[in-house]
């Protein structure tokens, strides 16, 4: 599609929160949950970029020849944290992995995802994991094809949440 | 079963790791998972009780007069942390919610839930997530019983992960 495609993958700061905000707006329309969204720039801002950041990001770049038509040249994210096993000890959690739809296909989800394995074995961890919606194939056989696979499958793992009332009322004493 | 049953709630340190080592293998083997387990006391001691901690326990104890034949008094514990939503910001995530057997129903497990969900409550969290087995039905039907669900089965989210060689083999740039 852009035989001279360059791409560039660096840390994202707090400048990069409108666009991160703006990509996971689409990303949650693309999963059909785009209601879900309660976040804010100003909760991007806050809970990633200051002292104690809750999250990390990396932001994938292009130059400005290959700008959209809006003008946009940060064009994916990923957003990934540290977390802990009990079984295995330090792990990386990678929220989000995003690349807008005309960019696809030149390697840029893999670099983003790639790059959060490189952090997460430097910081120790032993795990990267993830969660996928399981009615969106082409993401299941990108993950697996990078030799990732699905636990809920293999060993019956399900995700459990507690939210809104019901947390309330269990945080009663 | 110990109708004079008491039992208190506090948070972990670092003299606990010897049993929450101990109870994280009953509860790798409850779950037949056992040779999964690769974490060492001292792990747990540098990376839950350090400068910036990985993880956070809380410990159930039973008065002596209650101890176990084996003379143990700590017959509980969970080990939690906070992530981080894209859709909805600051999250706490239950590693593990475990109640030494002799010792369930007799509300301790809900007590350190509800302990962890006022501990993300108070941070600012808006969820409680964590996994289960889908064959641990007991489990199940306790965590429906206080208002949790299942967003593998509501909504189709599928745990996946990245380990080992594939992990490794990712990360090269």
């Amino acid at each position: 599609m852009f035989p001279d495609m360059k791409f560039s993958i660096r840390a994202a700061n707090v400048e990069d929160c409108k666009d991160m905000l703006r990509m996971i707006m689409e990303l949650a329309e693309y999963e059909k949950l785009a209601e879900h969204v309660k976040i804010t720039q100003s909760d991007l801002e806050q809970d990633g970029f200051s002292k104690n950041p809750l999250f990390h990001g990396l932001i994938a770049e292009v130059p400005e020849r290959h700008k959209t038509k809006e003008g946009q040249t940060k064009i994916g994210y990923a957003l990934y944290f540290y977390t802990y096993s009990s079984f295995s000890g330090r792990a990386v959690y990678m929220e989000d992995l995003y690349v807008m739809p005309e960019f696809r296909g030149e390697g840029i989800g893999k670099a983003l995802m790639s790059k959060v394995a490189q952090l997460g074995l430097t910081a120790g961890c032993n795990e990267l994991n993830f969660t996928i919606l399981n009615w969106n194939k082409s993401s299941l056989d990108f993950y697996h094809s990078l030799g990732c696979y699905d636990i809920t499958t293999t060993m019956g793992y399900h995700c459990m949440r507690c939210e809104g009332e019901a947390l309330e009322h269990l945080a009663q004493p």
